[in-house]
């Protein structure tokens, strides 16, 4: 194999690039800069060991705590459930959440193999206990996907805590912004009636 | 910048690579197999030195000679012109012709400042002169893209090589298989009635 063969078999090994794409990037790296190839390789080797999870939310890190849970700014009163490290970055993105964030590292899965306690959940509860730091959490928003898993996700965090004073929330389901009845899935149509707001 | 960001940065100027999928591939690498990621950052780093064109019809290789020029079996009487080196991997995917390629390196624009003899051409003309070689060209088949530029640079082969008794052709314009009168454009449409084929 030749090595444009074993970088577009490489490159094709990533998500959302197929082996036409890779090999159109690699055909691109060939008339790139030397300077971002080797920068780009340099990153690639770098990311693993430059990168760990925040001792407080298990979000990924170059630093002990992460640039959220490290910001006095943010609100600790609130955290944010998240599956994901990359959930984080996407709800960040919206700019309208400030408070802090708790990364599961995955979801309840049966069929793979995932239990609960193969998630960062005793993490969580041990920063809800009122002794943990000088904030009381007040809010608990679970935002794992909806899914299957995500929901049963879900449903076993709101049961560990419903006996806690702590309000336990999730992300609102129901139609995307700029969507169309038509195109709706049933399933979201009728999640988006039974969660419907009260207008006046 | 964390290292995360630089990545992503990274990854979003690849072809076909947006901001939202180098995130997800980052995110990607960050799960992936240590070993996964030295191999494709060393097959990235060593692309380009690797690599260099072919000293006969100037496709990447990474010997003296492409695997295609340095195959007996081969029929070299037969040259296939095409843009760019790429061009000739999408053409062996069919695995129809079984000649020779020859790369020009680019197609004739104005309006980005290339001009013929910024294509490797007088390698081809040196290709088609009956001492070049104990075997005798007889067809050039032009396969630039259909578009302007691509037109542009066929016409110019065409000029140079009419006083010669190689047979000059050029990839049929027409329908893709498989596709819809409906969704063909016009011009598409015309070039496919202009160039119908026979059928009895």
């Amino acid at each position: 194999m030749t090595i444009i063969d074993q970088l577009i078999h490489g490159f094709s090994r990533l998500p959302g690039v197929g082996k036409k794409s890779a090999g159109r990037i690699v055909y691109f790296l060939l008339k790139a800069d030397t300077d971002y190839l080797n920068t780009l390789a340099d990153l690639i080797k770098r990311l693993k060991p430059s990168i760990r999870t925040c001792g407080v939310c298990g979000t990924y890190t170059e630093s002990e705590l992460c640039n959220i849970c490290s910001d006095s700014g943010r609100d600790s009163e609130h955290i944010c459930v998240v599956e994901e490290s990359k959930d984080v970055q996407t709800i960040e993105s919206t700019g309208v959440f400030n408070g802090t964030y708790h990364v599961l590292g995955g979801v309840i899965s049966p069929i793979d193999g995932v239990g609960p306690e193969d998630l960062f959940i005793r993490k969580l509860l041990a920063r809800l206990t009122p002794n943990f730091s000088e904030v009381e959490v007040k809010e608990v928003i679970i935002a794992t996907n909806p899914t299957i898993e995500g929901d049963t996700t879900a449903l076993y965090l709101v049961n560990l805590l419903k006996n806690t004073d702590i309000t336990i929330s999730r992300l609102a389901l129901g139609l995307p912004v700029g969507g169309d009845l038509e195109y709706a899935d049933k399933l979201t149509l009728s999640r988006s009636l039974n969660g419907r707001t009260k207008l006046s």
